[in-house]
């Protein structure tokens, strides 16, 4: 995206990547975390921002302080391992900040690995933990295949029913190539992620037809359904394109991340929003997450490995395409291309967004982040 | 379904479990499997008929032994480790039936599952593995959390593609219950699997939009595309409804069973049907799969984990249903269900298929399988 397409873009603002982390990690600092922690929070942030993920970064910011505000988020958190294996663990996150309390899990997932060949963390009683492809790719810095998945406030219904029982649950897997960068595949197992309903509502265009449905369970292209009791559908959309499988999905991210940790699952799981009260009878302690690392040369050579992903890569990105102007995607290219831009030339915040944060600039006393 | 329901199909035969499992140990043997690999590979066969999996059961059978006769299976394979970690391996199937090297790669993930917590082993040089849920479910019986995976045949494009660059890709987890029976999502990471082409093109139906596309990338209703050079769409169909998703857990499997493992990757996958010659130059040895065996109580302890699960099935079993006829179905229940009642009403083979078995019955001069 170049300038121009910036200029023409009304309702955004461009922020410069070092003003937008300043003000984030002045915000995380100011709600009583400590230098390192206010640091790591806002790099979580600040990189879906600069992957194009822009429900999940600084849009977010308020979020985490109103449940900080509200009492449900522990800005000093005691993070700790509360049960283990040579290769496993659960972590008890202390309700403190997902952002932070994910990478201490996946550090401990990579140290296993590095003994062991694999290292796999449940965390329980923690919160919102920004996008799954930031934890994936800690360990494929180390050469290594990561995991990240979620369990979310419950908006997705199963198929048949017409409850919301799900959270968007992602799952992430990353793996390191060699000559290319690495393969990213970072989804919502929904068919939607909320933030695309968020787009058209602001842009007043329906939304195609299997992402939502209404609270009796009737097929919907309204984007605000939501707000009526109605449901995102799972990844399939419906039984004939496989739901079921998208439901299936969804409920290993809720078990991984919240059966096997002990956090609250399904419809227990606590809501990011500050003004939904959480489950007055819950099932476990805060969200959960589910973190991975499996070292590539555990299996093959890491030069071998790297080289077939490569070709791999290759491959892909040169199978025949259906128009010539689109050629095939590797999932984590567009999120790369995203970051060379938008590190370039700043990050394109939506006014409504921009609103939000000088509020909580106003709101906790801090300079507001610079417009570019 | 009742034997009233079974004989009202009328291109359907009813054969007992106990004969079509002789039948099919004794064609394995028959090829030069040994007694134990014959029981083995039969074994997974049947549980596929039994778990209502038509598709992967004994109307595969004639496939692996066109597969032997063309010299591309081998019947009595040395299975080995040929590179290891504690919670790491990679298998060398040595060219032998999935049915058999799959089972043998889980026991090793399993045994590193009791040593160390988990245990993650990828294969290389195999053929067709038949049921992902089989292998997964070897580790349910431990207690454990059971993965299973596999590349196979290209039959299906990336998005933005008209050409056949993966398998239909299943991937299976399966978790553990208490009083419940195991959560089993063993889905294949097509829109559509293979299998419910071949009952359209049977019965002259035309199948959903979003399950094919021409060979020039165009959507297409017709059962019978594949046959002229069209290609199976992944999860989700097209790009609005995520099939970048379906996609992205395609090349997931692709790359953990193949890449990882040293097998043919994407396009270079050997096809599973005999008439079709393997790729001249190959990436890899033969198919690839991914077994993973995790413990429950390496997260919790087991009591703890398994009342949870009954919990987590419970509540999701009782989801408020659009349609009170029809309850929201757990992952696993349908197989479960098909099970009980094939065992004691025995498995209906619809009349191709048991031509087949019988054609193959005369081939090997072997005695043909009883009708019920």
């Amino acid at each position: 995206m170049n300038k121009k397409k910036h200029k023409q873009l009304e309702n955004t603002l461009i922020i410069s990547e070092t003003s937008l982390r300043e003000f984030t990690e002045q915000v995380f600092l100011t709600i009583g975390c400590t230098a390192a922690h206010a640091k790591l929070a806002a790099d979580v942030l600040i990189a879906a921002d600069l992957r194009g993920i822009d429900s999940h970064g600084t849009a977010r910011l308020s979020g985490y302080v109103r449940l900080w505000q509200k009492g449900r988020l522990n800005p000093s958190p005691e993070i700790r391992i509360v049960h283990e294996t040579p290769t496993t663990a659960t972590v008890d996150g202390d309700r403190g900040l997902g952002l932070v309390v994910a990478p201490y899990a996946m550090e401990i997932a990579i140290k296993k690995a590095k003994d062991y060949g694999s290292g796999w963390v449940a965390v329980r009683n923690s919160n919102h933990f920004g996008i799954a492809g930031y934890h994936a790719l800690l360990a494929v810095k180390q050469d290594m295949i990561g995991y990240a998945m979620t369990n979310a406030s419950p908006l997705v219904t199963p198929t048949f029913s017409k409850e919301r029982m799900l959270g968007t649950n992602p799952m992430c897997y990353a793996f390191p190539a060699g000559a290319y960068p690495p393969v990213v595949i970072d989804m919502a197992t929904s068919a939607a992620a909320n933030g695309k309903l968020e787009i058209a509502q602001r842009n007043g265009y329906s939304i195609p037809d299997g992402w939502v449905q209404t609270k009796d369970g009737t097929p919907s292209v309204n984007p605000h359904e939501l707000k009526s009791g109605g449901a995102l559908l799972p990844l399939g959309s419906d039984r004939a394109h496989g739901s079921h499988k998208g439901f299936g999905l969804s409920a290993t991210v809720d078990i991984l991340s919240a059966v096997l940790s002990g956090a609250n699952y399904g419809p227990w799981a606590p809501p990011f929003v500050a003004y939904l009260e959480p489950h007055p009878q819950p099932v476990g302690e805060g969200l959960g997450h589910f973190l991975g690392a499996l070292r590539a040369d555990g299996f093959r050579p890491l030069d071998d490995f790297k080289q077939h992903m490569d070709n791999w890569i290759h491959r892909f990105k040169n199978a025949e395409p259906i128009d010539k102007n689109q050629p095939v995607i590797i999932p984590g290219e567009p999120e790369r291309a995203a970051t060379i831009e938008r590190k370039a030339n700043g990050i394109p915040v939506v006014k409504s967004v921009f609103d939000d944060l000088l509020k909580l600039a106003n709101d906790l006393s801090l300079p507001s982040p610079n417009i570019a």
